[in-house]
């Protein structure tokens, strides 16, 4: 009998207001001390007792500023924001729990491959081997202005420069074979110097020579995260992720793009179970369908359309406050690829024939992802429809309320799901990479 | 009655097998589970308990590989390496601890000012206040073959370059007004956007728009903290720090030290009192003084001669395994510069009449830091002296065991500081800066 598939579940987490859902934080329930490190030890407990395969951040490295030329909008509505450095909350995280995987975004601009090889590389050894890096190319103005680069990589190049950033970090990951430490008091040997290399790498952009410091960890090197979404960004994914992650509003565009990266990394001539592939989700739990509806709505009249307008600005990079929220979407004056953008928006939050503000709150309730709603068997119900159907491997769960829908979840949809044989009931293994090939 | 002058006493870390004593971790109560959070986690506690100030990890961004070409000795002898990255460990010091100051070494030179601002402010406002930031101007050739760096600031520059740095991140730390959050969830308000800045810096070599996505920490920022020793450095820790640190190797060199910098600070505008000089000392305690005596023999014997020609290489800028260890000092050959940087070594180690291997040795026991030794009392009786003398303001503790020596230093000498007034009996305030102005 062949072994049945199961899902991954990986939780979605930015150390700020605001995940994906902008009214989240105004909830009456909502715990906004994201500046306590309890706030993170709990999370993480609640996600290792629900046996999610991972949890991780991801990040902005600064507060954008599109909107009307200002972080105004954005600070004060509660919007996207990356506020803590998520390594410290990581090692944290690493340390009221001992299987869940712990993710952190890093971009392969701004940091130093040594530096990140390092930092992951001590995360993953301390951590017995649970650490995934989500790599993120990035290219953005915002960033970096901050980081004073006035010398990026050329846009079209950015994903052959993190190509070379990641070959790179994977070498210093290997320059410590997994017996090297020897740790001898008495012939006085602490490590094996013939079984330390140095990595002399040398790249059109990057070079480091190594070694790392940091023996290797129990998982060999942390787990690589991607979010490639153009055919480059898909190309990188296949390459080198081994958790892929997108944002699809509906089941086709997730089997569309399931098929598409699987194929990929096939062509790549890796085997396609080496390549988990999770489309983000955002649940709305209720005791009933009814209930579960009642409290979609009671959330998504939180967001501000003030919000909604600058996170739709970021999104199709054109400052919306030039327009007034109550003219009709039908009636916008936008360049050519900017309406693109907008229709896209538009499509996936079904707002055609709405407001502008409208289209805009809908948009901040959950950025094109699907709310999963109902009750726990109906939600989990929906999840089994789309993983069944081969759309994905399991779900990225972003929050619609914290910690409350992370605990619902875990509480009421994850026995759901494993009492039909889709989730684990228990960790086989210790290792983030064990998990995702459970 | 004016206030007792009290110490300030600071616990030197390195995450590797050699702090200063290259001798220590073959000791048969030495801990090696260096990999493990529960090593660091102790040590966090033990000093806490000994109301310390401050710990801080030094650091090394790579591998020593100067001696014969090759990392290989300091591999082997276990010697000053840097092996994991401070900050998670750090993270995770800062949960079992409450009030005791946590510090990093960074870079200046290697990582962007967006980015310590920002790992730095995360852990100081997950403290609750508690971090230090070692500045080094790092110049290296090791380390900036790993970090690819190919355009370093000119040498002479490195401390303008660092000034630049410094004051981008401490302007980073002050683009948040402390009172910036608001968390009103009914007005929908989570930050108030007129407390936050734009930084907008614009150096020579650095610039970093801002402003950090950190919120204010309730130190205000991380404490400074500096080792500068040339004349330029030293000027550059009369400036910016709030803690230097120094190896000298009698009390003379350290009164001089202390008044110098001490008269630079006043020359910056600052009061003496805000910038804290600990010299760095190694104690070794026993019962009595002579069984200190015993085990200070003992561990001294137990440095290699590989591991003292190795580190000794790196001080003076010599391969030294071109000379037989059996050699004469007297009789070795070097350029004017590297005779003159040995002879200081000669000085600081009372090795002359030695053969290399012999004084590579000694030099390998404590790097020029006095070895305290004695019994807890005659080990108070000395710090005692060099802090009345005005030698200091306390005293950086260097392990020559670990965890041994700081657990029979809290555990005996502390007490006895305390019960001449020298030392405080309870932490005064909860964060580092209020400890250092105690």
């Amino acid at each position: 009998m062949p072994k049945q598939r199961r899902m991954h579940l990986v939780a979605y987490l930015l150390a700020g207001p605001t995940a994906h859902h902008h009214g989240a934080w105004r909830h009456p329930e909502a715990d906004l001390a994201v500046f306590t490190p309890q706030w993170h030890e709990h999370i993480a407990r609640v996600l290792e007792a629900g046996k999610f395969d991972s949890l991780f951040f991801a990040d902005i490295l600064g507060l954008y500023d599109l909107y009307g030329g200002s972080f105004a909008s954005i600070l004060r509505c509660g919007g996207q924001m990356g506020l803590l450095d998520p390594m410290p909350l990581l090692a944290m995280m690493a340390r009221v729990t001992s299987h869940i995987g712990l993710g952190a975004t890093l971009s392969s601009t701004f940091f130093a491959p040594y530096h990140l090889a390092r930092t992951l590389g001590t995360l993953d050894l301390l951590s017995g081997g649970r650490v995934a890096w989500n790599v993120v190319a990035s290219h953005g103005h915002l960033e970096a202005q901050n980081f004073g680069a006035e010398q990026l990589p050329p846009r079209e190049s950015r994903y052959d420069y993190a190509d070379e950033v990641v070959e790179a970090v994977c070498r210093l990951w290997e320059s410590w074979d997994a017996d090297a430490l020897v740790l001898d008091k008495q012939r006085g040997m602490y490590a094996d110097p013939d079984k330390v290399h140095y990595v002399n790498y040398q790249g059109r952009w990057i070079r480091t020579r190594g070694p790392l410091t940091v023996p290797r960890s129990p998982q060999g090197r942390p787990v690589i995260m991607q979010a490639g979404s153009s055919p480059r960004g898909r190309d990188f994914a296949a390459r080198w992720g081994e958790l892929v992650f997108t944002l699809q509003h509906s089941k086709a565009d997730m089997l569309a793009f399931y098929r598409d990266v699987k194929a990929r990394v096939v062509a790549q001539g890796r085997q396609t179970e080496e390549c988990v592939i999770l489309p983000s989700v955002d649940p709305i739990i209720g005791e009933t369908d009814a209930i579960a509806r009642e409290r979609q709505a009671f959330v998504n009249e939180l967001v501000q359309t003030e919000a909604g307008m600058a996170q739709m600005s970021g999104h199709i990079g054109v400052d919306l406050s030039r327009f007034p929220p109550d003219q009709p979407l039908a009636d916008m004056q936008l360049e050519a690829g900017s309406r693109g953008s907008l229709d896209v928006v538009l499509q996936g939050t079904q707002a055609q024939g709405l407001t502008l503000g409208e289209a805009a709150r809908r948009f901040a309730t959950s950025e094109l992802c699907p709310q999963i709603v109902g009750s726990p068997g109906h939600v989990a119900d929906q999840l089994q429809e789309l993983f069944e159907a081969e759309a994905c491997d399991g779900f990225i769960l972003t929050p619609t309320l914290m910690p409350g829908m992370y605990e619902q979840f875990c509480r009421a949809v994850v026995p759901e799901l494993q009492r039909r044989g889709l989730f684990r009931s228990a960790y086989s293994g210790t290792t983030l990479r064990g998990h995702l090939r459970d």
